[in-house]
């Protein structure tokens, strides 16, 4: 099992639920299985007072369909379970998805109710995709959601990622490639650069000073090894002491010095004072010690240079997982017409059709209204930017949305859609979503 | 790459922070690396308001150390983008772990400071293992931790894990293990199965019920492929008429019904009594829709026969990460003798020296407190239990902690910690850790 960039990664055809399975059996043994129909991933609301979401996981959503296949040890798992029936099995066995997958470019910025990503199949093919496309989708955009924000807040101050101790192994390489998709400088997560081939970048722990037997031996090693150039931790025992001594070993090339502990903001400016007064105006100062967007924001006026963001970063800043759904929204009928479907329960009622979606600029190029056309593109004046984009036609991928070209991309189209926004976008503070989300649908429009 | 399993994985020796790679360089660069070093992984404090933890990974963890080695394709990276120099690559191509790990049996609870993981080596190689070590134990110890409060509230009834669309599709097999160590019936993810033997389960979605011409369509396509056993979702239109469609349906045999929207409270007492009016007084009703432990709490007098949680388990119901830190508390000086250290300045300090553990136990067997000794093994007054397992010595694993067995112990292990636990650890509203932990340290104690 070895991808296009050469690295073995597990199949995704079991990142799924039974259900998705015994529902595939009992739509196979209806007939109904056959009939083509499309999925919708949206989220009905943004996290509690966020402006605004950032679609995270397209590229990696893509890259993993690649490998969503049954091969023999899923099949027999699934088999001697007895999960499913052997017509089932059998039709595992074949699959290779061969729809259609369109929506948001990775990166964009989305709103209640926008269409981030249509899957355009058989029931059955659409069907058993649905865990994995949430999985992925959900994860990584609560990441790029929070990451966006944080992004403000520094300003033009870098930010570099630091969070993969504290969220599962895998979720941190999908984290930090979310977290440069909206702007992050770097992050610590070697295999992040392997994958994506994404900048990485370090300092030293607590253990490299109290390994050696004074905090001088081990400025002294680490700049032996790592040159002058290198960021040195000053707070292990008295910040003050160290700074001191980290200038007189590495002298006025001194590249960084490291404040993890205390408060932040007093020493940002006793730490920049002694520097300078040392004469190492040129040593830099990166932050970090459970950083939020918040924090950040805080630490706007003090001699920081870049900020070290970890915990907040990969548990979405309050908002671990991005709440959204992926719903039948058409399908075929007995006529072989398209219907539009949704469940009409008082509560989780969705909006039948397959949707379209622009977004609408003013004169001066800024968002005032996402418009999503049910069944039908919304009526443009002119001003405003079509949104859907074609990932896969007939199972086969568009070139530009994987790997290191997608993620480079998004970073692009994530820095261009939040230059779109209004002023209010930028803001901390709780609030509605920046723009509303407007329905269009033609006067006769087919579904 | 195939583990014993026969499952293709990824290696793990690149889920590491760059730091720690260049702190082995320059350890190795001054000699340090080679000191024998203890460090120990522990949290500081509980997320806000809980009563305990829930030790989770730790069988993940042992299984994933056999996969962190530096095959061609790291130390090509590596060397690719001058993350370390030579030496260090020469001495990452001869990777293999060879020291001892220690600390508390999985599924065992742990309070404040207690040393759930130890790694002793050289300072080299425990070093490097530090951001993989607490991505494994952060996470699956946050939703451990979050499943057994579900348990306590769920009583009798079965709770079964289906969040693994709301995160990290690699997140949620270990999340679903996790969830299934503190005491989940089954789960909806087949990955686990497929790799842990869990239960798996699932019932239908509403897409299922949206793809048919009618509901009754739908149910009769899950009847006759499923058998009457199977448990229909009723609330995709209107749930009064749905249940008595079931019941003609499927007969007086129907499995269960499920309900995923709108006020679970009421409505199961709506449907329990229709389905007994209607002679099924065997079909179960089982519930979903965003339930956490105080939804779960105040179902208790609804006749509602099992639980279906997803969100709120994978995020750890509010506390997505378990906040653990991986200290070097002690290592070797120049003379040979190890030296007790840690972090001194006012912030972040930890306590050093190599710890034990012990649970005191009163007379009735209930737990009144964690000793953590310094250096030294708490004195016993009989009643104690011993908390520190070895699962590695020397490099080689010991036999039950992985795979299959290891959940199984794990599970064991939960379920007869909980049992010692006084009262109040069962209690769902926000305190103080249910028992203190107590240094011990002898009069003339080693380090």
């Amino acid at each position: 099992m070895t991808t296009a960039s050469g690295w073995g990664q597990p199949r995704t055809s079991l990142f799924t639920d039974h259900y998705e399975l015994t529902m595939l059996q009992a739509a196979l043994h209806s007939g109904a299985a056959h009939r083509r129909s499309v999925f919708e991933a949206f989220a009905r609301r943004l996290p509690d007072g966020r402006r605004y979401g950032v679609v995270g996981g397209t590229g990696r959503l893509l890259e993993g369909l690649e490998r969503f296949r049954f091969g023999a040890q899923e099949l027999d798992f699934l088999a001697r379970n007895a999960v499913v029936n052997d017509e089932t099995l059998a039709w595992l066995a074949d699959f290779k998805f061969s729809g259609n997958v369109y929506g948001y470019a990775e990166g964009e910025l989305y709103f209640p109710n926008s269409p981030i990503l249509s899957i355009e199949s058989t029931f059955a093919e659409a069907c058993i995709l649905e865990t994995y496309v949430l999985s992925v989708l959900n994860h990584d955009s609560a990441i790029a959601s929070a990451a966006s924000r944080m992004i403000t807040a520094a300003g033009s101050r870098p930010c570099i990622e630091m969070g993969s101790r504290r969220t599962h192994e895998e979720s941190a390489v999908a984290a930090s490639r979310a977290a440069v998709i909206a702007g992050f400088h770097s992050t610590s997560n070697l295999e992040c650069g392997l994958r994506y081939g994404v900048l990485t970048q370090g300092t030293a722990a607590h253990s490299f000073t109290l390994l050696h037997n004074t905090e001088e031996d081990a400025f002294r090693a680490q700049v032996a090894s790592m040159g002058s150039g290198t960021t040195l931790l000053v707070d292990t025992y008295d910040v003050e002491a160290a700074v001191r001594k980290a200038v007189e070993i590495a002298g006025p090339s001194l590249g960084g010095v490291r404040l993890d502990s205390g408060d932040l903001l007093a020493q940002a400016h006793e730490v920049r004072a002694l520097l300078d007064s040392l004469g190492n105006v040129n040593t830099r100062i990166t932050v970090t010690s459970d950083l939020d967007e918040f924090a950040i924001a805080a630490l706007a006026a003090a001699p920081v240079d870049s900020y070290g963001v970890g915990t907040s970063l990969v548990t979405g800043s309050g908002a671990p997982t991005a709440s959204m759904v992926y719903k039948l929204v058409s399908r075929e009928g007995d006529d072989g017409e398209f219907v539009s479907v949704a469940k009409s329960a008082k509560n989780k009622a969705s909006v039948g059709g397959k949707k379209q979606a622009l977004r609408r600029l003013n004169a001066r190029g800024i968002a005032t209204a996402e418009l999503v056309g049910i069944g039908t593109m919304p009526e443009s004046d002119g001003n405003d930017r079509p949104l859907i984009q074609e990932f896969m036609a007939g199972g086969v991928l568009a070139p530009g949305w994987t790997g290191r070209e997608g993620v480079e991309r998004a970073t692009e189209r994530h820095a261009a859609s939040m230059a779109e926004m209004p002023g209010a976008a930028r803001r901390l503070q709780r609030g509605e979503p920046v723009i509303p989300t407007e329905y269009f649908q033609a006067a006769a429009a087919p579904n």
